[in-house]
């Protein structure tokens, strides 16, 4: 699949449209994203789903499964990235694929704007959509990571008073307590003779957590969160993807306790009806996505990002794509 | 665990009350149910759970650990079974598990009552409590036992315009259409080419179940339930229970497609408030509970009725403890 154009999280303005798009217009402010809403199949319909059935995802663009870019000098296609390709400074995207900021809305800064197209909306998703956490509840996050961090967001903005965060980085500390978390559990420092569901189960009066989600991608931690788990009502959300594609190991026993397991694409996020929600929150500041943007750079140094990224020395490095935003700030 | 006298199935009457009860009086009908429910733990308070956590689940009387049954010869102590021990003309229940029939509901024939005590009442409260099942939905059932057919008649209960039935006995065909089953999977017909979620899909337009129930307990069987699982929202409930002790195997790529698994015991039912609900419902004739009914016997005709179970040749043999209901049935 290469040459092709990366990216997915971003926010644009629309530069023109299609002769039969009638949802936005030019001058629109536009999250492009990944998972389409076209607003008619029995998935769009549905309040349970966010999985469009009409268009979901393929290579290429939905519609045709082709590619709108190619190589100037040959004529070759150049692929694209989730139908979207944002390392761009223009591309084109299907109009089931943007949700735009209309109203207030379009006073969200760019740079917090972007962050609701992927990852962090899928983690407040996680806690507001999946897991409908409820007031006074104790949320165990395993990975801190941004998504991670955003479960912390969503669960506090849900109303949870009590928000473990499990992850090996103790840098992860000082971030987590910003964004909500209240207790920590690093695997490292608990000690050999516990395992980390242990260690939740002894912080939380032998119950275990009303809401455990798991953001790392390894099959074994969500094993673990399933156990940290509280019996009668217990839900495990599953963010995380398993490159290895190994199942999910769960005690037939344990789960005959009122506990269960869920999982979602973008945090059950339905793009278009929920997107501008999360806009409004973010401008009411019941949601603060300020942490999350730790550094701001050129496209120029956008593989200095991926090495952050690689390192774990970022949360997300917002691009700019003609560098106007990233100056006169240290990253 | 022997000497002991088993039962838990039951409906009785009140023979007397110690000094504290004031919840049920002499002369009550009452359903003894294998579950607690104090009303006033974290659980019982919360509608998520029916775990009672003050009074568990334990080996004898749920506040003490004793049983009140001895030997009348040595006075060696008998145990008793999930703090029940209905196989008798007399026994002594916790009153956090008996659940009364007052008003109308006490009109529900004793055979039909009992029925509400444990299995027949799991299987529709897997479809009403934990499933939730909507209106329009398909649904498949994994084993035709009474739990099986119970989820049946609380599907239909629900709305639920699809029932497909899954089961190797073909004589749980007639039966299962009788109990609201529209479609039938016998995993012996289906021929080697095709797995029973295979066939599930293909019988509803590539997309599988709304709700996939498991009521057989073998963790491959929970698997296929899964697999046949809708994408978007499609949630598998678990009831059956693997006497292995071996995990479930869910595909991790899968499950963040929307679907979920989710586990019970008694179908979620909380005893004092959701069975008299149920009651009422018989007597509406919302649910059927008649064709549960397969044999009634006398108490000396247990072994007979343990040997009909074994050979799945009964849904529910009603047992009269003085065989007076019995007479005049062909069993």
């Amino acid at each position: 699949m290469f040459p092709l154009v990366l990216g997915h999280e971003a926010v644009g303005v629309v530069e023109s449209v299609g002769d039969k798009v009638h949802e936005v217009a030019v001058g629109d402010t536009v999250v492009p994203v990944f998972l389409a809403q076209c607003g008619e199949c029995a998935d769009c319909r549905s309040p349970r789903s966010n999985l469009c059935s009409a268009l979901p995802n393929r290579p290429g663009m939905p519609r045709d499964g082709t590619t709108r870019f190619s190589l100037a000098a040959t004529g070759e296609p150049v692929h694209n990235f989730l139908s979207i390709s944002s390392f761009a400074e223009y591309t084109v995207v299907d109009a089931a694929q943007v949700v735009k900021l209309g109203g207030a809305a379009a006073a969200l800064p760019p740079e917090k704007a972007c962050l609701l197209s992927c990852g962090v909306a899928t983690g407040i998703g996680a806690a507001w959509k999946v897991a409908a956490v409820e007031p006074g509840s104790t949320v165990a996050i395993f990975g801190l990571g941004a998504v991670g961090l955003a479960v912390a967001q969503g669960s506090k903005m849900r109303g949870a008073t009590r928000i473990i965060g499990v992850d090996l980085n103790p840098d992860k500390l000082e971030i987590g307590r910003k964004m909500g978390i209240t207790d920590f559990v690093n695997p490292n420092d608990i000690g050999e003779q516990q395992t980390v569901s242990e260690a939740i189960k002894g912080m939380t009066g032998g119950n275990g957590a009303d809401y455990c989600f798991e953001c790392i991608g390894s099959v074994s931690v969500m094993a673990e969160a399933f156990k940290s788990s509280r019996m009668g009502w217990g839900k495990t959300v599953v963010l995380g993807v398993d490159g290895s594609a190994a199942p999910i190991s769960i005690p037939s026993f344990d789960i005959l306790k009122g506990r269960s397991v869920i999982g979602s694409h973008l945090g059950g996020i339905k793009p278009k009806d929920d997107i501008p929600v999360l806009a409004q929150k973010c401008l009411d500041k019941e949601l603060e996505l300020d942490e999350f943007i730790t550094h701001r750079m050129g496209f120029d140094d956008i593989n200095r990002a991926f090495d952050l990224l690689a390192k774990g020395k970022c949360l997300r490095c917002i691009i700019w794509m003609d560098g106007a935003g990233a100056k006169g700030n240290g990253a």
